[in-house]
């Protein structure tokens, strides 16, 4: 959602009151439970052989370690069986597109790039590192990942503004020969497609059958049209502050325009109300508004996707009174759109079979498996599985991991 | 000891024996329990906080986590008080000078730095990250050091070869605002003072009575020569393999040059060996090999420190007939000379007080402070605590801090 964001160096001062000054002036925590839970950070390192004696150091470090650099010296892919590559991601952000807030700069975002550390461990075992880069340069932000490369078994893209998110996922798998993903364009489609199979499912319709529109034109906006048009929606139209991305459009950068190219095939131009009319899936990723009379609009049984937070574009109580099926990306309201669902499994899965990369049919794979959870239990409250459901990242791991093998990116 | 070490390309295939194509057999675990304790890896991360329902997620992560990014964002400095860079540490390579292995890339270095880290856990309470470049480029290495540096606390570098360490680790101190530690120069020349000190007490001496022949002139060997002079040592001279490094050789590289210029009052010129008569004290880190007459040809009450691994540049039994300390790198022999009792230590206390750099004051403390462990208990035998006694890291901690404070390198 990185190109509707406002940028809060603007509009955060006023909105977060006495806390920050409070946490500045170190008098005591602020007066608010999230910032006592951050005080000293949210991870630690842990070791998980022992070092009590010199025995345990003479193993765990010199003398016996140096057999082990050997062995990986003379024979690279061993790096996978003798250290934490294995299972440990970088979590790399530049700062640009932190949640809502923008550009606050790589200090600013740790706090999110930890968050996203602890639920890659908390729900997919997987160990992750936040990096929080002091460039924005997509160039310098290139190198240095790829310098980074021999030391993780992927790379977790997190909160880089679009459309420079795009090129830089793109150019890193270009160079790495581990998975480079991009959660906010692909955790996103991949947990939508899940809910959209399910919804399709319970009101007897497939995915073919439905007309989507997609508010939002960013990151995860266009991840979402490409991911459901890769599997099998019947037509997708996006809308930017300006309308419809359409042929006819001579504002589009490079990337809105292969979107025109690839989505709308109903040739729709002008306003996202208007495209609203008759479709079948509204899905909200842009943060704005979207008037009742556009929802009243839509068809029949429509799925009123609207994924923005605080503030869904619809608010699900109108949502309700036209649509079959309701998701947010809230958590107290059901069905969640929440990444969570996707990255700890898609990743656990991708380093259990050492994969190259992470596939379109990685994902999509990830998304049935998603859905599959959610079994018999299908209702119009329930087209989504919980975060803590301890069914998901396991279906989405096993899933993942049995699509690369069958893809041929997997090394093992 | 970087510039005195072979390259292993040539030398590691033999040494490794049967070990190394067994593990890439993957059929089972070589035959060495080095590689069975290194299976996987030997660190991971772990959360800090809980993760086990929605409530915990809204405050570790959205929406909680945003008034906690907004504060930083104003005030950049209450990163240290909301995540973990406040103890965090980077642990880089770029692989070319790895133990006594040489130049086997940032991959095979892997080992070395997990182990290193989990030192760091283990002995210093510090979180550590390694992280091994796929460059040997000084200026890229430099780059992308500087671009990492919003995520960690601290920067320790390990195993670059010189001469490019100094440059390395001088050009990052000129451009970050937290420490930067090669421990391969700094972490063994503290050791070496700690214990030279408690030597020099142990036979009535200062430090300005001694005079001291290293043999060595790389990593190891500079940092020891330039902070024996700073803490006051008599005189220094350092013999490289074509004879001790005086003004009148014309073979000198700058750095070598400016050793010439700091060291060797005497004007010594000639072999280590001629170096060694009268003198009070050998250092060796070289891992080249001392004959007995010239040990033999050093002063009454003389103190050999042969800290070459696995073998020693004199043998402790053959040291023991002429001096009146002996000390090595190894963990079999009394005395031994190992880093991890210094850079556990001179983190943490330079991270609890949040220092912008290490001084050489810092440095100091942290000699005293672990040559101050050993207190009544001082014997030839016992001149520097076990890297196990529990004292070391807490003592080492609280002098950086109080010597980081008083050189006004404190930031809390």
């Amino acid at each position: 959602m990185a190109a509707e964001i406002v940028n809060p160096r603007s509009d955060s001062s006023g909105s977060r009151g006495a806390s920050g000054t409070t946490g500045h002036e170190g008098t005591d925590e602020p007066f608010d439970p999230a910032f006592a839970l951050h005080r000293g950070g949210k991870m630690a390192v842990q070791a998980t052989v022992p070092v009590r004696d010199k025995d345990d150091l003479s193993l765990a470090y010199t003398p016996g370690v140096a057999k082990v650099c050997s062995a990986i010296a003379e024979q690279p892919e061993l790096v996978h069986d003798y250290t934490w590559k294995s299972n440990v991601v970088a979590v790399v952000t530049d700062g640009t597109a932190v949640l809502g807030l923008g550009d606050i700069g790589p200090e600013a975002s740790l706090p999110v790039m930890e968050g996203k550390a602890i639920l890659f461990k908390q729900f997919g075992g997987v160990d992750a590192v936040p990096i929080a880069l002091a460039t924005t340069d997509v160039d310098e932000i290139i190198d240095t990942v790829v310098r980074l490369a021999p030391s993780f078994g992927g790379v977790n893209l997190e909160d880089i503004s679009a459309p420079r998110c795009f090129e830089i996922e793109r150019r890193l798998q270009e160079r790495l020969d581990i998975p480079v993903f991009h959660d906010d364009q692909h955790g996103t489609a991949v947990v939508t497609l899940a809910a959209l199979r399910n919804a399709a499912r319970l009101t007897g319709r497939t995915l073919g059958d439905l007309r989507a529109v997609i508010s939002g034109a960013g990151a995860a906006g266009v991840a979402i049209a490409k991911f459901l048009l890769e599997a099998g929606l019947g037509d997708v139209a996006v809308a930017d502050r300006k309308g419809v991305v359409s042929r006819d459009r001579d504002d589009l950068t490079p990337v809105k325009r292969e979107l025109a190219e690839l989505t709308n095939k109903a040739g729709l131009s002008g306003s996202l109300e208007s495209a609203l009319a008759g479709a079948d899936v509204f899905i909200g990723v842009s943060g704005g508004t979207v008037p009742e009379p556009a929802v009243a609009s839509m068809a029949p049984n429509s799925f009123v996707f609207a994924m923005a937070n605080p503030n869904p574009e619809v608010h699900p109580d109108i949502a309700h009174k036209y649509a079959a099926v309701v998701a947010t990306g809230r958590s107290d309201y059901p069905n969640q759109i929440n990444n969570v669902l996707a990255f700890p499994g898609i990743f656990a899965g991708a380093l259990q079979v050492r994969a190259s990369r992470i596939t379109e049919g990685m994902k999509i794979a990830a998304a049935d498996a998603l859905a599959d959870v959610v079994g018999e239990a299908l209702s119009a409250d329930y087209v989504i599985p919980s975060p803590f459901d301890e069914r998901v990242a396991p279906a989405v791991t096993a899933a993942v991991a049995a699509a690369a093998r069958a893809e041929g990116v997997a090394r093992r």
